[in-house]
């Protein structure tokens, strides 16, 4: 149902700056700039109604997101962010059953988005070589309760991938052209190729090796995000913004 | 397997500006301006193989995605764009089992994305009020093999939507800010209500609707997608591009 | 010459992050992170030559810009950046011999470079009603040195405009369109007028006195402007970026 | 005055799609879709005033700008448009008495804008190797009367720059990294060298070369531009707009 339980997941939202994405427990507060709030008290609410901190302060109790989870990956490392993350995936055709290998499994950010895409019947399978990242990961797709969907492997896809026949191959690494003849061998016919840089330098790189690999449908994509702000007498995209994250570089491969 | 099997949908690739998207039936040809296919021809290859027309021109045999098949549809009538579409996807946070609610069906492309996702668990309820439309949307969905997730109704949303606890409902139609106490109705507690509109009129009287109606986490973003042209020794973004499609406001319920 | 005096401003490079526009005066220091440079040294040399601070750190000898003034200006107040003050002067038709009224002289710096395109034929007249911007602006303008071009004027235009014949009008103020039928009796017929302004809301009410008064030719624009990094082995969009500036709009007046 | 005379230039205005910028000649007609007008007719009106076709659709009279006759180039040849050559005049700092050296004229559209700003004390040399270019921009030059400003060369630039001391030397060539050294020793001492490119690539080799050569204070800036559709009802950006010109890249000679 839509009542809270003990060890979910909940988002109290404040304000647009102050959101709190927290496990419930027993027996313990959650401390903000504006008071402190029981966790037991917010056991057996509905999602979408209010709860008090001791300060008389109101936050909303909400049904986190992927993207909340996401958001908060951020926080402590760069992440592939949300406007990149769904594009890949719909230009991935990730789907329910769909098989999909990420080299550089950085945060998990992405390899959290693909496996919530691919449930039940598809899998990730997720390559990364450093091994502070690899721990990373690991406990994120842990919070999201994702591992039924997601193989994680400490391991350079330099030296191979192990799965064939697979739908997409998305590679966040700064050196995609050199695994792009490995990606082609993993991936079924007509299957896409990923790969996600900031440089356009990477991206040059990446397109001559795809051309050599015989890529067709060869696509390369930026996306800008404006966020407005939410005043309706006074709408204007904000100031500062994310000018830049990277570029997306995409294709077929053809046999 | 990956085997062409007569009746699949292929998308045939011969470059950038000439791909088609057709289904496979025997005795039939596939006419271009590169000369014609043979269509049992591709029956029993494999995906990514190369196909001849009479003349000699090479096409590549691709298993088409969902986005292959909502830019098809744009061909004929104005859709949400694949940018738009997977980013609303993901603020939706859709994925398996979600119970979604679309009000302005359209011709069905954010339905068909919608309905990838949602799938084997979850459903799609899709409102349209212009016959027409609510033809060549049944047609397409249809095409991609989706109504087992998908319930298109004929009917005008104002008049209320009878559906309960809904995770997410999005809409595309001129006058949003109308619907919106309706779509909280249909809402679970902190469920996500998405909002498409081409205007920043409309975006403002949507705000002002969403604030009357106490949804919290409100925003609106635009999304502006640059297509590069894929030559690696003149890398440069194309010189026309869409600027604009539209706006996407978004925001939770809360009680 | 190219050689500098006492008095001149100079612009001192360090790099990106480091510059420093400063009047050249006897007996002074300029004291940096990087160690303090004695001005007096300066005196004498050539633009572009280098000169060291006490702790050998070396900083370029630069002749300033209009660009860099205003770039100075706005480390203190709000002002209309160098891309959308150069469009809003092209626009206008701005060059030796023009009229020009401005309408909210803010700190000064769009006067400043309007000042210095009508010279030395032309005039521009500005209007300010708040007086600590007005003493701003005038200190700016004397820095520049244009007060030969530039009448300031702590007047509220609402008023009346004294000008007549006006080439263009340029308004930078919260409500411009109960300014446009005082703007248009002192424009010149086919005159151009321009407004500068923040919201989307205040685009649309100035659109529709423009309407009402029968200006023709009306355009709104705005202008995002992406700075790269400036590393050839690694080019990219600089991550974080002013999204959003201002709208300027602009229209002809008829008769 | 404000009257209109023979032998001026006038732009005649019907809506934003039917802008007709012609030079008044006694016994001439303009043929538009909207019937024809009476040339004679229109000397001794005063500009802002109407003019009716014969079949009495109605026109107004507008004094040209700088950016009207730009934009009449752009119909028969490329050219560096509004946005950009505006910028890139304002970062040179360029205004009246200013000494501009222009490799690459083109048809001639920078040169001009450069031209306007420099009189009436400055100079604008301009160097082009294609005699079709340089027969095309003496033509517009001469259409703006602006030759006391300007020398066009039918010269290549790499075989030297024959000016010394300028204070802003601008490049719209495919090379231009192989101009970098010439350009320098054109270069007053801090002197701003401003070089316009469409690919990546060129900025690329551009920033390299101008490494080498001890430019500072180096930048890369692209200008989005985004016009609206004009409806105070209906406000949003058109659909298709240039999504691309090229990059500016800019820097200081250091000595």
């Amino acid at each position: 149902m839509d009542e809270v339980r003990e060890h979910d997941y909940v988002l109290l939202y404040l304000d647009e700056r102050r959101k709190y994405l927290i496990k419930l427990e027993r027996n313990k507060k959650l401390h903000t700039h504006k008071g402190y709030i029981v966790l037991d008290e917010i056991i057996g609410k509905k999602f979408g109604e209010r709860i008090k901190s001791n300060i008389g302060e109101e936050f909303v109790i909400c049904k986190p997101t992927i993207r909340d989870f996401i958001l908060k990956f951020a926080r402590k490392t760069q992440i592939i962010y949300p406007k990149d993350a769904s594009y890949i995936a719909f230009i991935g055709g990730i789907s329910n059953g769909s098989k999909v290998v990420e080299i550089g499994t950085g945060s998990g950010a992405l390899t959290c988005s693909l496996a919530s895409l691919v449930k039940p019947n598809g899998h990730v399978y997720s390559y990364e070589i450093r091994e502070e990242f690899y721990e990373i990961a690991k406990k994120n797709i842990e919070m999201l309760n994702l591992f039924e969907y997601v193989t994680l492997k400490l391991k350079n896809a330099l030296e191979g991938i192990d799965e064939k026949d697979v739908d997409c191959v998305i590679m966040d690494i700064p050196n995609p052209w050199d695994l792009i003849s490995i990606a082609k061998e993993a991936l079924k016919g007509s299957g896409i190729l990923i790969s996600f840089s900031p440089t356009i330098n990477q991206v040059e790189k990446t397109l001559r090796s795809l051309i050599e690999n015989k890529f067709i449908d060869i696509h390369v994509v930026e996306l800008i995000e404006r966020e407005f702000q939410v005043d309706p007498s006074r709408l204007r995209p904000k100031t500062t913004i994310i000018g830049h994250t990277g570029y997306i570089t995409w294709a077929r491969k053809s046999i």
